[in-house]
């Protein structure tokens, strides 16, 4: 069977898709009966320089045009941002045609009001290749893992931050340093922005949880801290201590509600994820049934993206993807908001440095400050100071804590940055251990 | 819409299924629509002991009778074995029920005929729990990954084998030793020999071969070595030169037809499949588009492979499992039996251990024969004969080599064997490298 379809946005994934339609296509119509053929390209403007050759003839600006075009079914959404394409989507949408994204900062902000119009239209989304790039996760959530009540997810979702922790980690890169590495090699935007603050991470935080968990996410109750302001000595502290630095996306279920949050993490170095490098990306989830599954690959780039979104084609096109979107209760739209935990009752271990002036007592009016807390510590580790060192009057003191709620160790921190003993602000990292498996 | 179906088999798996219906079947129903009844229950005897309550009104002993059962529209067939379950399957096939199946041992031998009888009937086979138990693969292979052509598969399929390679690399037990704790723990049957011989494995590669390469997998075809024959000397000395042990299944597309295999493998400590331990099942798959993607989970047990199971139902129930398989090219039935590339063809680098007589020349006449045999050596490691050692005349030497093909690697051995300066039959084990993946 032919489908036509409306590639909205031809960059780094527009043109994968358009490559794996071209290459592939005799392969893909052999194995799947499906043949799919682009009948209108939206770009920004018509002299925009395209990494591949499309006819001319296709070629349009008018994206909310290409999108309505009578002769297509299914439309792919591969433009970026949100209120624009939000219009196109909606536009393809009311115009019948299933909608095909990896626009993952749509869905996160737009998810349910999309969601909602297209069951009203009898029209489906799909948006495998909106998390994770290639790995097959939304897929496997939505039918693999249906047996399952999903407890917990902890990802590495955002590759450019990987990219970035890896080089600092292995390299001994600064901060700045890795990151213009990145820019150079294309792992970062010009503007790491989005990436770096922990806001796409975010984004797929929010839309793999929904699935997840069966809840509908507010993105604003996320809680999101990003990977700009490490620095390399921790990252060596974390080393020292057995430890890793990841940017992780955690979806937790706990008795007293749903924790998700975006943050960089102490994880234990025989932990999977401690392991992902570099540009990929990977995800731990644990569901009742199934127990702890591993999910790993690239998680951006060309192909990768676009072997996620031409699987959601052929998804479509057998006319799968439309059944499981009408008839699964998963999707964020048909649930209410759900109120997430606030941060500050979240319990966890916590990395702590200090720096100190190398005073008498010093350390002991610190720890009695966490002790006030119910701060109670496993570890203080105080080196010399380092030669290196342009003040010669402070010395870091490192400290891990036991479980404590993430209120008390801020609320004892300013308290601590407030004393005549502590140079700036002190430095706080989670620690993520290994998840136990509930029994089931 | 409620669905009534037949548990064909209830041990552990069948148990498992039973008890997820049954605890967590109103969430599944919430979630899919889709409600499951087991309307018959077949088991050997009505004296066999089940782990799970089940109404003694729907048990059965008559397996065909509960597979041609007119209520009935899916089939679980759960029982093991080959031959009879064949029966079973082809009964209810033929009698228009939807099968769903754990039982590689039946596809493996019996796949194609069975898919080609379910598709005359326009009934569809359910298989995601063949493999992997509670990771998604088949899905996966089957959707996510449509748009690839894989070039590549490396797996740890069978968490028996996995256990015992554990416990020898990490505790130094002897395999004896090993599969005696794994027998205790219930990791492995009072009969082993299905998983150590390498065969279950086997199955697993001829099924997930079938779906990655779009090829039909004649068993026979397929060099399959087990762990039964592994000594810890060896686990030992892989570790010594930075590698780890695992049976490994291997399917790769080469230029000059596919290689499909099962042997122990040393794997490089920094692979991903290095660090899957004890009775977890993992797998690293190419894609030309995707590139890497590791799966990882329990591969085998009630509640994962029950799983499995479940999802298989949903698919069915929603109607999407029956479209895929009418649709998709990609059932071993579809295609003719591939010659696979002889294994003496293959090209590896190899770990070869040598018993030798501590003799002038002695090291220099073996490896005289392996240069004749064109293979070229990257190590030679001779320890001084161990303190431990039973036989004080003969000191191992162990030698690693560059990439040679296997014909020439066994020739050489049979050759250095019939020497009078070498002890017994050597050992030689394959060493897997990092897979280069293609520039897409």
């Amino acid at each position: 069977m032919n489908h036509k379809i409306a590639l909205l946005g031809c960059g780094t994934v527009g043109s994968g898709v358009y490559k794996l339609i071209r290459d592939w296509g005799d392969s893909l119509a052999q194995r799947t009966g499906q043949c799919f053929e682009p009948v209108s390209i939206a770009i920004k403007s018509l002299d925009e320089p395209l990494s591949v050759d499309v006819p001319r003839s296709i070629l349009t600006t008018d994206a909310i045009a290409a999108a309505r075009h009578p002769d297509t079914s299914i439309v792919i959404e591969l433009m970026g941002g949100v209120d624009f394409p939000f219009q196109v989507v909606m536009a393809a949408i009311e115009a019948g045609k299933h909608v095909v994204t990896a626009n993952k900062a749509l869905l996160a902000h737009k998810g349910p009001e999309l969601f909602a119009a297209a069951r009203k239209k009898g029209v489906c989304i799909g948006f495998e290749a909106s998390c994770m790039g290639g790995v097959p996760i939304i897929g496997p959530l939505r039918l693999g893992l249906i047996a399952n009540r999903i407890d917990a997810l902890f990802g590495i979702v955002n590759g450019t931050c990987n990219y970035i922790l890896s080089e600092m980690t292995l390299k001994k890169r600064s901060y700045q340093q890795a990151l213009a590495d990145a820019q150079k090699l294309g792992f970062a935007e010009a503007n790491p922005a989005l990436d770096v603050s922990g806001m796409d991470s975010a984004h797929k935080l929010a839309i793999l949880s929904s699935l997840a968990f069966g809840i509908q996410v507010d993105l604003g109750q996320i809680s999101v801290e990003g990977i700009d302001t490490l620095k390399l000595s921790d990252i060596n502290a974390a080393a020292e201590l057995g430890y890793v630095v990841k940017l992780l996306a955690i979806g937790q279920r706990d008795a007293d509600g749903f924790s998700l949050r975006v943050h960089p993490a102490f994880i234990p170095k025989d932990h999977p994820l401690a392991n992902v490098t570099g540009p990929f990306n990977a995800m731990s989830l644990y569901g009742h049934a199934v127990g702890h599954v591993f999910f790993y690959g690239r998680g951006a780039g060309q192909m990768p993206t676009g072997s996620a979104v031409v699987s959601d084609l052929v998804d479509v096109a057998l006319g799968n993807a439309q059944r499981s979107f009408q008839n699964l209760e998963i999707w964020p739209d048909q649930h209410a908001v759900t109120a997430l935990k606030p941060i500050d009752n979240i319990e966890s271990r916590y990395y702590v440095r200090l720096m100190m002036y190398d005073r008498p007592g010093a350390l002991a009016s610190v720890t009695r400050i966490l002790g006030e807390h119910k701060i109670s510590l496993s570890a203080v580790v105080q080196h010399e100071i380092p030669e290196e060192s342009t003040d010669k009057t402070v010395v870091p003191v490192v400290i891990m804590t036991h479980r404590a709620a993430e209120g008390n160790v801020k609320a004892a921190l300013v308290e601590a940055e407030r004393t005549a003993v502590v140079k700036g602000k002190p430095v706080r990292i989670r620690v993520v251990e290994q998840y136990a498996e509930p029994k089931s």
